[in-house]
């Protein structure tokens, strides 16, 4: 059960963004311009790094909801979603999307130690200012969703399931404010 | 220097949001919305919070800033602002304040430590829903700002009056979007 009094029923970020719209709609605008507005990293590749960065947070609402969704969008390729989960290194995926998880990583663990040195090896693979950028605000934003659905205990599905339609949700209309029905 | 070509001679967070607008407008609109709209919890109590998260995250100039806008806000209480930091245990602030305050160092550490006991201790000292949904997304979304303005190394002034000036503006203005000057 969660902490606070929330709407029933529903999971994860949902009901929470429910319980407080004014500032819910400012995380879900967020979501949707970060993952899903104009970026040289594609949805499928930012989905990764979402799922990437909720799991190395052990928040297995978002993992799971991201997961699905990045499975969604990679559609033949989606065996990768698991691959990076377990050790992004001998995943295949660029060199480049390697250095950005590494990128992902320190953000997550601690953002001091995302050095010079680690910036010029993504770069090195062909990383811009653009996909540096985002890597960083996906890996931080990340660390926000994750402690807001876990620090107040929201509902989370154990049925993979519920998984697959929020992930193909995420992957068709976005990130949109959720209501409750009338 | 910034990992990235942010606009010269700005500060932190500013000069990210100026870098990607279409992402910043939303982070400085949460901010306005959690930091200043209606909330049991006082203008300065919210940025204590931030504050204090800053710190536990080691973000200078998070926690500089925020720090001169709660002392600001504060007002002649401000010398609680450095207490807080030092040890909120012993400092002079309520205990519904301590057990909230505990609440946002487990949302920093690890969120899914969050338990029922700590909640009812905060329950105990009269804190409401509304208190620990607004504790927990403060130091959620710091959690974020955070890590998105070291991780990219942005801009960290080492003059005091700079934070000063920027505390009054954070406790007058609030969070507006800055543009550059044309």
């Amino acid at each position: 059960m969660a902490h606070i009094q929330v709407p029933e029923g529903i999971f994860g970020i949902r009901s929470l963004v429910m319980y407080r719209p004014d500032t819910g709609q400012h995380l879900y605008a967020l979501a949707q311009a970060l993952l899903r507005n104009e970026s040289p990293l594609s949805e499928a590749e930012r989905e990764l790094i979402a799922t990437f960065v909720s799991s190395l947070n052990d928040c297995n609402f978002c993992a799971g909801s991201h997961a699905a969704a990045a499975r969604f969008l990679f559609g033949q390729d989606n065996a990768l979603v698991d691959q990076v989960i377990q050790d992004y290194q001998t995943a295949p995926v660029s060199d480049k999307l390697k250095a950005l998880l590494t990128i992902a990583k320190h953000v997550q663990e601690d953002a001091r130690t995302v050095s010079d040195e680690l910036v010029s090896a993504a770069r090195d693979q062909g990383a811009t200012d653009r996909d540096i950028h985002d890597t960083v605000l996906i890996a931080a934003t990340f660390c926000l969703f994750n402690r807001y659905v876990d620090g107040l205990a929201t509902l989370t599905p154990t049925d993979p399931t519920a998984y697959e339609a929020m992930g193909e949700r995420m992957g068709t209309i976005g990130y949109v404010m959720p209501t409750l029905p009338a």
